[in-house]
């Protein structure tokens, strides 16, 4: 069974990061919720306070196939402020494993030069960061093993995109229509 | 400023209650999340632990001027099975304030036979619980004061219409823009 970890940090935006659990976890994936703030329970943008499965030094990410990083502007600053978080990213990049980012957050896929010549998207104001991206409008870009995504009001298109890499795109489309979802 | 109250019992659909949360709080309308478990923390259908604003016993319920009610078929028995909270519906409305349910919560709303002659929506399974109403396929419906919803998929329809109660639909269709939802 595949294995996900969603990094949360202080300032994180909520439905982008939760909209992924939820479905992952609707699809059997298993999903894991990881602290980048050293604490339990993390803050959200929206002052929602989540509870998390782990802290930072007590995953396990040689068992992860994919690495999560939500959006929320004060959230990224927060996961890209972890050196111990990056070191992993650029690892999991170097062997070829999957990173996915939404809104504010591939604006750090671009700073660490992992979106060179590759499709992506991200929030409007953070385009200037896809650093030698061919940026598009999305909601999606899946381009070789880095999936791209570009607000909260793209959240489960995001997270059907995931579903779809590990599980198809014919579970992920019956997942759409189970949630009453209409669009893709 | 309007204010609104969202219910959590054991087994609440993660992204219908917290997309309210959300969308709200962006919109400045002040919004509180209410425990109708007895704990402060809450824990949801996909294993989501989440902190809330106020215990049932603790919510100023003068002072809101719209009751949302979120989905998850074992989250909506237990808010149903919650008769102080069925008394404060009935209350509101029989005062002709607001009422929002989503995906299975309309059938607390149908059982109570506050949808007859109205136009409803529901998760589809829920359809027949709506007794009296012109079932539609929404994604949302608004008649007099009550709001209802499909289910997880509509989550930010449902949220952006709450805005557009409160705020307006010109408020409601800029927040739609500035999430990057593009469906509206």
């Amino acid at each position: 069974m595949s294995k996900i970890g969603v990094f949360f940090a202080e300032g994180f935006e909520e439905i982008e990061a939760l909209t992924v659990v939820d479905i992952c976890r609707r699809c059997g994936l298993e999903t894991e919720m990881v602290s980048v703030s050293g604490e339990r329970r993390v803050l959200g943008s929206h002052k929602i306070s989540v509870e998390m499965d782990r802290l930072f030094g007590e995953a396990d990410f040689e068992g992860y196939d994919m690495l999560v990083l939500p959006g929320g502007a004060k959230g990224v600053q927060n996961l890209e402020a972890c050196e111990s978080l990056m070191k992993k990213l650029d690892e999991f990049y170097a062997a070829g494993k999957y990173i996915a980012a939404i809104c504010a957050a591939p604006s750090i896929l671009g700073h660490r030069g992992m979106l060179k010549g590759r499709k992506a998207c991200s929030y409007p104001s953070f385009e200037s960061h896809l650093e030698g991206a061919e940026v598009t409008k999305g909601p999606v870009e899946l381009d070789g093993k880095v999936l791209t995504s570009r607000g909260m009001g793209t959240s489960l298109d995001f997270a059907l995109a995931i579903a779809a890499v590990f599980c198809g795109q014919k579970a992920a489309d019956e997942m759409a229509e189970k949630v009453v979802y209409q669009r893709m």
